[in-house]
């Protein structure tokens, strides 16, 4: 590398540096953020357990409810689902389309809801994780609105994360931070299986 | 819901049950996966590491080499160094906008990359996570073809995820699955602080 471009790789970072400096000075506001990651990609769910990973790392507290994929094993819950700082609850009916009755699902989601309010309800709590609740949201299981109030009257400094595809434009709107996740290209459509410990 | 409703509901779900199933048979190669995740928004890394978590699920082995944080405290690492099943390396500079040296940043990717491609030979890892890797090849401190070379001449089983902003086109080729993250809103625009266990 040149003297020269050396000196204007030094000037572009730290160009970036101020105008990332600036930021931070600017984002003075100290609480909890509300997150919603959707879109069609590989990444929603792992993403929101990737960040559970990483509040427990500080030795915040995590409370989780997995609003659809009880029924298979999983990776995740595994590691999770027994750490004394973490709270896991499953919604026990497996994906929708294997059990094919909407009124077992819609009891199924209400119940676990009570668990995932409660966690919403408990300053003790730094992360809440409210995994797969789109289709929840979607099939009309949970009242949009009671979901919404009760994620405005959380504690603070608590976060929230809902993935899922579809998030409505209601949660678009209502959260702090939105991610859509697309599937730009997916091995599946290649034709190799789902492999389990990156799939589930 | 009425009898018809239910009865739509259940046929839908009948349909996408036939759907997903016939997926699931054609997709019959059973091998590891080269995944990367890319795009501006909240996720990238922390799906990764969620992906790391739900391997290590499964009692698989994981190796992760972070390209690019090395100076901050982050609650993945916190939780993930220590782990008996994980091998974890850092190149240790910082953000590039932090040192602004390039000779220097060079040089540290040069040196973990080293331990990256050990990894990429070592069939008992299931899963080798380069987290930010994209900087270190956009910023050409790494060599493509050989980065690219290593990573087609892995173990048969192992799956590998690259992440970061601004993958090129030639990963999007090599890789089988690809996620853009896009970031549609997020917290740090509206004067929210970064906050501690969720953005690190």
């Amino acid at each position: 590398m040149t003297e020269e471009k050396r000196q204007r790789h030094k000037e572009r970072m730290q160009q970036r540096k101020e105008i990332v400096d600036a930021g931070i000075a600017r984002a003075q506001e100290d609480k909890g953020v509300f997150i919603v990651l959707s879109g069609d990609g590989k990444g929603k769910s792992s993403s929101g357990f990737g960040t559970a990973l990483r509040a427990l790392g500080h030795g915040y507290k995590v409370g989780v409810v997995q609003f659809i994929k009880g029924a298979w094993e999983c990776g995740e819950r595994n590691m999770l689902e027994h750490m004394p700082d973490v709270e896991f609850h499953v919604m026990g009916t497996g994906f929708t389309w294997e059990t094919q009755d909407d009124e077992k699902d819609k009891q199924a989601a209400e119940q676990v809801w009570e668990k995932a309010k409660a966690m919403l309800q408990n300053p003790e709590l730094h992360l809440v994780l409210f995994d797969e609740m789109t289709y929840a949201l979607n099939y009309k299981w949970l009242d949009k609105n009671e979901v919404l109030e009760a994620i405005a009257n959380r504690p603070v400094q608590q976060s929230v994360i809902i993935t899922g595809r579809g998030a409505k434009k209601y949660l678009q709107d209502a959260c702090d931070t939105y991610s859509e996740i697309k599937a730009v290209k997916h091995a599946f459509q290649a034709g190799i299986k789902a492999q389990k410990g990156i799939e589930w």
